[in-house]
């Protein structure tokens, strides 16, 4: 690994992913040649945050373009479409992995009076636009997320939206990076984020690789926190946003809004504007995905509730619109009421 | 094991303490023959929950009568002194401890003219009593707090303030268990309770053996679930209660207070009256337990976060009375502005 955070990468041939479910005790980089092994890494949080999926999948149908045997372009077509179905199927809440899909599914198209050779190439260059626009749309949003965050700043963030929830730099983390480079940040709180504990084994190891000051904290100590007024703003990443600015995001993130409400301080969003989703009218329409209850009942080898306990196991929440002070995106800070 | 939950057991020459570390996998009864093993055992919390520390720390002082080689009632005193001021020393937020290690010294007091063998059969008995008082009082909040139960209810609970918690029956989960037997219950959703899983290791366990209809979530679900309509109302234990009612319980009832009131759900505490503390005015004053980064940091041998991160773990926070709808002890169900 270099001292870049690469959650994703392209070799020309092969998809790369760091393995997310390894962190932090290990760091071990997959390679990928089948977009069904590309599907089977999302589903199992090998890699995940809703941008970094959506990269993930682009490649996935640039590495199906490869294993096709098609020699002509409507049987490619045909074997693409296979592949933007499975890798579809994966996860059902984070629209990025649509919105990508949808993206490679327009430049095959485009493609189809072309050489199989010629599609092949295409698509993997249309995947490492995806990837490269991502990682630029982040800089972007937390240039301008940077303005909101006060000096000396004690900032309360949720779940992982940082490098390795992107391309690479991060959305929530985004902005904490660029204030923190602006020398602006005293302090991060790190929610563990139950069950996966992606703020405690992916956050706090980004903050530890690039000396961000943070402390870690079991989700449920964020109101004793916000309580003694060491929480000057709460900002999280998102899943998919509704055209109302209705918010999906990682579970425990509406709890957060709520407890921030309650004690006066700002709750932000922070998203590349491919997280918006203008097909759906308020967060009521989005689809939450639910997880198996073994993310609850054992962590590793650990049990943590009797086997004949039953578990409810949602991994995401909906925080409506008027809890969130702003939606910070690549494009600038939108303010309620939401036009994106 | 029988039946019966018994956490804290006397065979009238030890004390036999339920080692809750180890559930929900293993079932495991320790002896303890000296006070100094019963201290480390509350430290370490093999028993754990207000109720039930303060029982077993009067059961170390009845071991510490028959560990001590005096001759003399005085010395005896002296003996049982330093026993006093160690298991006091073991954990500062449950007043209950406090309480009974006073209990147990006023009798010690009362008995410097006696034989030394009559001391300690004194001091067993009165430790025998203060377990008996607290099954009888549990039982008797369960049934004034059943009455707060409407039919069908839906009750979402935190950490477990069951009969593990207590010498038997429990004080939240007597309400349940009162109201369950009453056929009112619906559903408990079970609280996980980072970072110690009191409440799908233990409150979950407590469920299974007795049928309690429930399903465990982890802590960031509460919200969700509320926002849902799917929670009648909210009950937990206290660690300690101060005079005007704020409340210290396990760390996260707080955010369930707050989260209950956006809702419009009632938030109650369950207690008996030795968790109340008149001594104090606010909970300004309780002493919050800051326990080991090891807790947050691991789950069992799983790495969980960074072992460079660091980590803020309070045990406890405090709930101001005006977030509680009602406090149901012993005595009948206090409501706002509390006079106990």
């Amino acid at each position: 690994m270099t001292s870049v955070i690469a959650p994703v990468r392209w070799t020309g041939e092969r998809l790369v992913l760091l393995d997310q479910t390894l962190l932090p005790g290990r760091e071990l980089e997959r390679e990928y040649t089948r977009w069904e092994d590309v599907a089977e890494a999302i589903r199992a949080l090998v890699v995940r945050g809703a941008p970094a999926i959506g990269v993930a999948a682009a490649f996935g149908v640039a590495l199906a373009a490869r294993q096709s045997a098609a020699s002509t372009g409507e049987a490619l077509l045909a074997d693409l479409e296979t592949a933007i179905k499975g890798l579809a199927s994966t996860r059902p809440t984070a629209v990025n992995l649509f919105w990508a899909l949808e993206r490679m599914r327009g430049v095959a198209a485009g493609l189809s009076q072309g050489s199989v050779a010629q599609a092949r190439t295409r698509l993997a260059a249309e995947a490492e636009a995806i990837l490269a626009e991502d990682v630029a749309a982040n800089r972007a949003l937390g240039d301008h997320g940077a303005v909101l965050v006060p000096s000396g700043a004690r900032i309360l963030t949720h779940c992982n939206a940082g490098a390795l929830a992107t391309a690479g730099y991060g959305t929530a983390l985004g902005i904490v990076r660029s204030a923190h480079a602006q020398g602006k940040v005293a302090l991060l709180w790190v929610d563990e984020t139950r069950p996966v504990m992606q703020g405690s084994r992916l956050t706090a190891w980004e903050c530890v690789r690039e000396g961000i000051p943070h402390r870690v904290i079991a989700d449920v100590v964020a109101a004793s926190v916000m309580a003694r007024g060491q929480v000057d703003l709460v900002v999280t990443g998102a899943d998919r946003i509704a055209a109302n600015g209705d918010t999906a995001n990682k579970i425990g993130t509406y709890a957060l809004a709520v407890l921030a409400k309650h004690h006066g301080v700002p709750f932000y969003v922070a998203a590349p504007c491919s997280t918006i989703d203008p097909s759906i009218a308020s967060g009521a329409e989005i689809v939450i995905e639910e997880r198996d209850a073994a993310e609850v009942r054992r962590i590793g080898p650990q049990q943590t509730a009797p086997e004949a306990s039953p578990v409810y196991n949602p991994a995401f929440d909906v925080t409506p619109a008027e809890l969130i002070a702003a939606i910070v995106t690549e494009r600038g800070v939108f303010r309620p009421p939401y036009r994106f």
